[in-house]
């Protein structure tokens, strides 16, 4: 009664083979019991974050490869984990599906989830299946993080610079090129490959945090009182370069100037129209960079070390609001809002 | 434009609106970042487990308000803690919801999960909230256990007495009560709330704990060497005692002989058929009791010290399968069997 292997369903193979098939994708010393057991580092603080991905909302077999969801599934749990200063101790899903669905489709997600996380060096911890009318998944995400270490939307301050780590709006231009074929003809195959991977397989930006931190520690060892802290606050850009601005400087109860010619657009946007691009890395989400808010000499380090695209795109202010400027004064200072946003309801 | 209480609508206040409710359920120190933030003790490991909960296939309507659906949900995964030995540091909630949900049903589901969480001094430290055509619930629960005291299936040893720590069978039942308004007439209303309270307000068993590894202490002192260490496996029955006992069987390689007489019963079904009373303590389910395994003598002093029902119902053998026997001769042994229990596709 063996079907071929891309057309057996979940109910072919019930719960109990179900999850057979996903503890392949777990370390084996995990699986087996009521819960997961995870060792952490003494004297560090636990972070945890969680998603919820619904079929059509989040994502679309027209849009999305399900390997793909599963990479951006992880990938915006582990930015998360890193705009929090957070290293990733794990991971688990609950995942809800109807009977129907191929067991390869979800095989193909956990493969996309496993794939990104093998890339940060973290794992598939646990999880949980169930039936449900609509394809869903739900991920929690574990990290940990030394207690001053800790980066929050909090604490900026006015005089900081802000840094995003990367180029934004490079995701949203390639949910375009998936959703609006007729786009494609604007760009080279190759670019729009570019973009298309920028939205399908966003890299968290866990590689700054090392980097982060030696240039502070080297930053603080030369100032004159060697128990000065240098504090950075900051979130990740998962809804947009605008809204991480905003919602610091919201927590934070302070100002910010962003400048407009210096908000780093993907090169491959540079034929582009300018002004639809920058809509895109101020509202458009998903690029999964960083925005940090720390003093000027450290952050220009910072940007220095990274390199590729990241760059000093304002600085925090005692006003109420958050500007776009213009530097060359050709466009009016534009008050940014997060009413742009996207809202789920 | 206000509108009554009970009737205002998810999109009517919009993602933002909803979240600011739902804030009110978490404490206030751990709302406004990525992630939240947990102290962990040092030494300890920490523990996570998921479950994913569906409408109509976990809760409904009609046998469920929304706050009873929520404190099962949370009871769920603080069981799955207790049955790894494990103390609770907190939860995070995945909710999605059809936008046309009443905002009062969410609040009323959080009530539910944050009053089972108060019970056992917890709280909900995180979450997300997105459109779903299907009310949906992911709960992860952290929680935190000394690595010597980590309880898990695969340890059981021959000769060990097995515990439930209470009665079986009363989830069921009140479940019974729910679905099938004729069986009321042959209880009591009293007896019919005490079993829709079993059903809708299950205790996970984390008071277990301490008077467990107090009497495993004291045993362990008495012995000779000092250094013998007694070891406890278990895990809870939320799929039903005979579940629990095949699954801690089959991971640690040993049979079992389970006595029916000794299977504690509800008071409340004693003169109710036998029978169908103890096919609903073997395979109903959702009593989150634990079942534990560890040698007779500190057994016994559990047993006696947790009292309601709590007993020694058989002893891990060297068999390859798992007996219910009947000591009086009346029944002949049966073989159980996992296929019995509930399978979610």
């Amino acid at each position: 009664m063996s079907q071929p292997e891309s057309t057996t369903l979940v109910k072919d193979i019930g719960e109990k083979g179900l999850l057979e098939r996903l503890q392949q994708f777990c370390p084996p010393e995990i699986v087996g019991d009521d819960a997961a057991v995870v060792t952490t580092q003494p004297g560090k603080s636990l972070v945890v974050t969680t998603d919820m991905l619904v079929d059509e909302v989040h994502f679309g077999d027209r849009t999305t490869t399900p390997e793909a969801a599963g990479w951006r599934a992880a990938a915006a749990n582990l930015s998360d984990l890193a705009a929090m200063g957070a290293s990733p101790l794990g991971i688990t899903i609950a995942l809800g599906v109807p009977n129907d669905t191929p067991v390869n489709w979800i095989e193909q997600l956990y493969q996309g989830i496993t794939q990104c996380l093998q890339k940060f060096d973290t794992f598939v911890i646990g999880g949980d299946v169930c039936r449900s009318s609509v394809k869903t998944i739900a991920i929690t995400a574990f990290g940990e993080v030394h207690p001053e270490r800790i980066i929050r939307r909090s604490t900026a301050q006015v005089g900081d610079a802000i840094v995003a780590t990367g180029v934004h709006g490079a995701s949203r231009a390639g949910l375009e090129l998936l959703l609006q074929l007729e786009t494609r003809q604007s760009f080279s195959n190759s670019t729009q490959q570019k973009l298309i991977q920028a939205h399908q397989h966003p890299q968290p930006r866990l590689d700054v945090l090392p980097i982060l931190w030696e240039i502070i520690s080297q930053f603080q060892h030369q100032t004159e009182n060697a128990n000065t802290c240098i504090h950075v606050a900051g979130m990740d850009s998962s809804d947009g370069l605008a809204d991480a601005v905003l919602q610091i400087c919201q927590m934070s109860q302070v100002g910010a100037r962003v400048e407009r010619s210096l908000i780093p657009l993907p090169d491959e946007l540079k034929n582009w129209s300018s002004q639809q691009a920058l809509e895109w890395a101020l509202y458009g989400g998903e690029d999964f960079e960083l925005v940090l808010c720390l003093p000027p000499d450290p952050a220009q380090a910072l940007v220095q070390r990274l390199g590729k695209g990241a760059a000093i795109v304002g600085e925090i202010t005692n006003d109420s609001e958050v500007y776009l400027v213009d530097q060359t004064g050709k466009t009016p200072d534009e008050v940014l809002s997060l009413k742009r946003g996207f809202q789920h309801f």
